[in-house]
């Protein structure tokens, strides 16, 4: 059905190759976002990338990369090496690679002028060498920065060439691509956009191996559908990838996919894509116009971070309580100094006492509470590294859960955060 | 000095090259963290990298990779497509390139069916199409997971090459990589290591602008030492690069250079490599035995979340509140409810009512308040999306500082978490 035609029309697509410029990425001190998003939007274009590269701040070197590119692909997009200092070669690289003269591009020397005279910075020498430009060239201004985009494009070898050189810090390339290029490309190169779609499907409350278990025949297909898994830090993620002629073709293939993993799993399905359990809490707490405040101990402040992260979240959340010392437990969380020298503040009563104090003081329909050893330091035979009570506290009633977090201090944090957040998410379902 | 001699032994080392394979990499689906990961690990071993590359799972275009790379580069580090899949080729085209047959490696599979005993799990045939690996190869077994490290050394064309083979998942790659592949490259190959110090100083409270006028000739240093600037959220990260003969004079190089930049910008330096802002503000506090309490409005909880990822964070961090709601400012910081309802919450009226109350409240020797505009929705003409201000309570003085910060709502957070740490290590210095 249809995929036949599918990938006729892909055959017919053009090819794209993506060459990462940079000394500071072959030594490991930077890692290259750029590449996965311009792989990611080149993707969603419906343009096949079957190479990258990566070569150092050296002309000969980026005249090679640019040979081997040209041999093989229709498109070539570079990212790095156009600023101002001596080390950066690319503009110059490719003018050799296609014989043509640099030229000084006024346009852009007057556009920068203006934008320091606003920011009443003196402009320099240094800054002035971006104005070099290939000869016929079409030029991108750089709205974030200084450093123009420069596209070129050449008969070479018999293949109509584009080569797209971007600045490499991700602030001024991905608006400038996204802006400028990709639609100067899409319009000049007649690419038909938007028939690649992928959607990750977030579940929590669940292991990889038990995702994997019932979700296995789906791991199995080929494409143009497929469906990948992923473990992530507190959560799983399915990751679905459809490719069609059409954008809604490869849409109605994703959500068909995506409806097969929510009637599997249910209400362990928080979200998809760049969904957060943080988001789903608090749209499940508008919905039943309810407030929430926070009581925590082991996880510091971020529960209530990821809460706070979700813009319009001051509607429900009141506030909390770092109760890190435990004088502050009982003190402004009411927790019995009976129950702590008892049992400990790392028990499951003293999480219950803390959820039940945070919701009479902030007089909050729900409320959350960790206690727990984030480690590295601190932990017992009874009471290791990582063991965690998150407490929910509701109008009518409060549970407690424990857990064994391994991992770092930062992990142990951040999965404590995310089942907390995922056991409120159930509680309001 | 010296220097010369650096020059002429960095000539005669061997180049290496990366190549990840993966067709999830070239649509951009995952972020290639493993070549950064080998890229800084080669580098700290003295090993020039010149070129990586990326290929799909594809048995063509991965044996033209090993071909290309073959041609310029000693050693060659592949990572991925060694799973149980079909698409898992990158062992069958390492056998293709090199001319050699694939066998059945019987102590990998006795391997994998003991570690699958322990956990109870059944092994199946796709799990042992693991087991085939070029004949006469080097196997490293694989602790995090099933897929074997493969290595082969072979002359081609006049060289003798390597070509390592390691597993795509992070977690697998990197323990093999470190514990056994590595090693075993470094007493096989000669290679000396220790050879290139990074260090990275951090400066907060300067514009990147201010830092890089002051800086100014450092950043024209050329190799083997130099240093680069990179503005990052809140922060300016100068990276010294020294490479050289013996690992004790590249350390020499980078101290003298940490000296100069120290020099320059005294107090603003709060730290080196991997240090943050709250370790700083940590060991400031342990020296004086002072402790610490938080009132955080519009950063909703991330101070003390960063206050809290230092270990040890528990003997100087008593507690904190979250004074999300108006109510809670009032309740539980005592903030005037006069000078809300006439300055209103975001104001350095209440910033600094906020500090004292959680100062009193928690009997802490210093407190931080924050509060602010966070956005996106909430702003107005007199007080816009990113006005914060920030409030520091000593033993003898308080003091507000306002800022405006721009960017997204998580930005916003997390520049105003930042300047307020900021603040506090100034104070305490």
């Amino acid at each position: 059905m249809g995929w036949i035609n599918v990938q006729v029309v892909y055959n017919t697509v053009m090819k794209a190759e993506i060459i990462s410029v940079g000394t500071e990425l072959l030594v490991g001190s930077t890692l290259d976002t750029n590449s996965r998003f311009l792989s990611q939007k080149l993707a969603e274009t419906s343009l096949d990338v079957y190479h990258r590269a990566t070569v150092g701040d050296n002309v000969e070197r980026i005249v090679s990369a640019l040979e081997l590119a040209a041999s093989r692909s229709d498109l070539i997009i570079t990212s790095g090496g156009l600023g101002p200092t001596e080390d950066d070669v690319t503009a110059r690289s490719l003018a050799r690679f296609l014989g043509r003269d640099m030229i000084y591009h006024r346009p852009t020397a007057k556009f920068i002028e203006s934008r320091f005279k606003m920011r009443s910075l003196r402009i320099n020498r240094l800054t002035l060498r971006q104005c070099y430009v290939p000869k016929d060239a079409v030029i991108f201004p750089n709205l974030k920065g200084t450093a123009p985009g420069i596209l070129c494009r050449q008969r070479v070898r018999g293949r109509d060439l584009t080569v797209l050189l971007l600045p490499g810090p991700p602030r001024e390339l991905e608006p400038m691509f996204m802006k400028d290029a990709l639609p100067y490309l899409i319009r000049t190169l007649k690419i038909q956009k938007g028939h690649f779609v992928t959607r990750a499907v977030r579940i929590a409350g669940l292991l990889e191996t038990q995702v994997a278990r019932r979700v296995g025949p789906l791991l199995k297909m080929r494409p143009p559908t497929t469906v990948g898994i992923y473990a992530k830090p507190g959560e799983v993620e399915l990751k679905i990838m459809a490719k069609a002629a059409s954008a809604s073709i490869a849409v109605k293939a994703a959500d068909r996919i995506e409806r097969l993993i929510r009637k599997k799993f249910g209400r362990h399905v928080y979200g998809t894509d760049s969904d957060t359990l943080a988001g789903a809490v608090g749209a499940l707490l508008n919905r039943r116009h309810a407030n929430l405040a926070t009581a925590e101990s082991c996880t510091g402040g971020l529960i209530s971070h990821m809460i706070t992260q979700v813009p319009g979240s001051s509607k429900y959340f009141l506030g909390g309580v770092l109760a890190y010392d435990n004088g502050v437990k009982t003190g402004l969380l009411a927790v019995s100094e009976n129950t702590l020298s008892l049992k400990g503040a790392v028990s499951p009563e003293v999480a219950r006492q803390m959820a039940a104090g945070a919701r009479r003081k902030f007089k909050a329909d729900y409320a959350i509470a960790s206690t727990g050893i984030a480690g590295p330091g601190g932990g017992t035979r009874h009471k290791p590294v990582g063991r965690v009570y998150i407490a929910i506290a509701g109008p009518k009633s409060i549970f407690v859960k424990g857990f064994i977090f391994l991992g770092t201090r930062a992990e142990v944090k951040f999965s404590a955060a995310q089942q907390a957040l995922n056991l409120l998410r159930m509680k309001l379902l």
